[in-house]
């Protein structure tokens, strides 16, 4: 078997009206999905204000410490759409209006016969260097720099962005899950849990606690990147809940 | 008029579960309401992995630099929670089982006849010198320690620790928000909003898009802490709108 390897990922999602509860956001958990099935582990996220500073210094953070960074909102044609500028000013390069954006929005514009304007021409700003990211719902593009993925706020324009930049990506070996279920409480198998994991620590071990009114009862998931380690510490898990039903007979 | 307050908080939130896609988080954008209700600014969140060394480092950041800081997750009885270990290390504070939470937990498991064992003990862990916060669904209890306010995960018991929360905190000058409905998309009104939200510094205007399959609108937000100048701003962006209909007949 090929060496394992590890490809990390971290989202940065930008907006004021993520913070003051107007919009609830869907593109962290969208993002969580796609990653872990194209075996990317996504290990951080941050949601920032629509605030240049606070974009940059995040920004800086996590693309240092993670392969991937994908970030969302902030680049359409208004005032407060200033995620460009802040990337540039984190990667201190110039924002320009990149020559190719300029030109596939003017055409779209041409041919709906409405005014390329100042404003709707801020969608073709980006920091130069950028490669683009398709928009196959509005055209106005996403972008590219270094490690960090630049995409659209509106979660259909999201998905549909991060749908043409996955097959891009390095994708690590891929994470696998097993799922436990238990008719027991957290408080019944924590112990016994907690003692498999510490002689498995190539696996992560979660427990998830369900509460249907009347009793608790816990999903128990394994996640590991090897079928055997799963099959091993699937069976381990098995035992062990078969033992503390037997106990409460 | 008294003198406006600012008060500002973050939220970080803690899981696996969440970075994996497996549950989709529903505390932050609940906190993001409460606090915008409350005039508390939300001005940041973080998700992190069930990982002592990123929890604890997340929490330094965050709990030096906003008045309030509000955790979700990892403080139930098994192996992967660990919060109150981290939130011990971020401190440099001795982590105990707090003597009035073993009692509360001792007296409801023999209530209900069920082994107050080591792993239910760990429920009552936390950092020396923590007040409780009250968890009115399952008795395990919350914990507050310097500015930093430590809730479960599960919904309903973040939402019920939350509830008993909010009257404790000091609050700011309540954010009022007016809501302009503009028939038109945000490249028609970026130019003259801008010049709007420049002339005005003391407020907060957002655009929000939106598609109808045939055609975009407009959202427009101002939000500010006065009413006679959410009054005349919003005059201002009722006139831009009205001046962007008549140029386009």
């Amino acid at each position: 078997m090929s060496e394992d390897t590890t490809v990390t990922a971290a989202m940065l999602a930008i907006g004021d009206e993520l913070l003051s509860g107007r919009t609830k956001d869907k593109n962290i958990g969208h993002l969580a999905d796609m990653l872990t099935l194209a075996g990317i582990d996504l290990r951080e996220v941050r949601i920032v204000a629509d605030d240049e500073a606070d974009i940059a210094a995040a920004l800086n953070a996590l693309r240092d410490r993670y392969d991937y960074v994908f970030t969302s909102g902030g680049i359409g044609p208004t005032h407060d759409d200033i995620t460009a500028d802040a990337i540039g000013k984190a990667f201190g390069l110039p924002v320009i209006h990149d020559e190719k954006a300029m030109r596939l929005l003017g055409d779209m514009y041409a041919r709906r016969g409405i005014e390329f304007n100042e404003a709707r021409q801020r969608m073709a700003r980006m920091p130069e260097g950028s490669r683009h990211i398709d928009n196959p719902v509005s055209t106005a593009p996403g972008f590219v720099i270094g490690n960090v993925y630049v995409m659209a706020g509106v979660p259909n324009i999201f998905q549909a962005m991060l749908d043409g930049v996955l097959p891009q990506l390095r994708s690590g070996t891929r994470m696998q899950s097993r799922s436990v279920p238990c008719p027991f409480g957290e408080g019944d198998i924590g112990e016994p849990l907690a003692a498999i994991q510490r002689a498995n620590p190539d696996t992560i071990i979660g427990s998830y606690p369900k509460f249907n009114g009347q009793s608790y009862s816990t999903d128990i998931v394994i996640r590991a990147r090897e079928v055997d380690v799963l099959d091993r510490v699937e069976t381990a898990v098995r035992e062990m809940v078969a033992r503390v039903a037997a106990g409460k007979k």
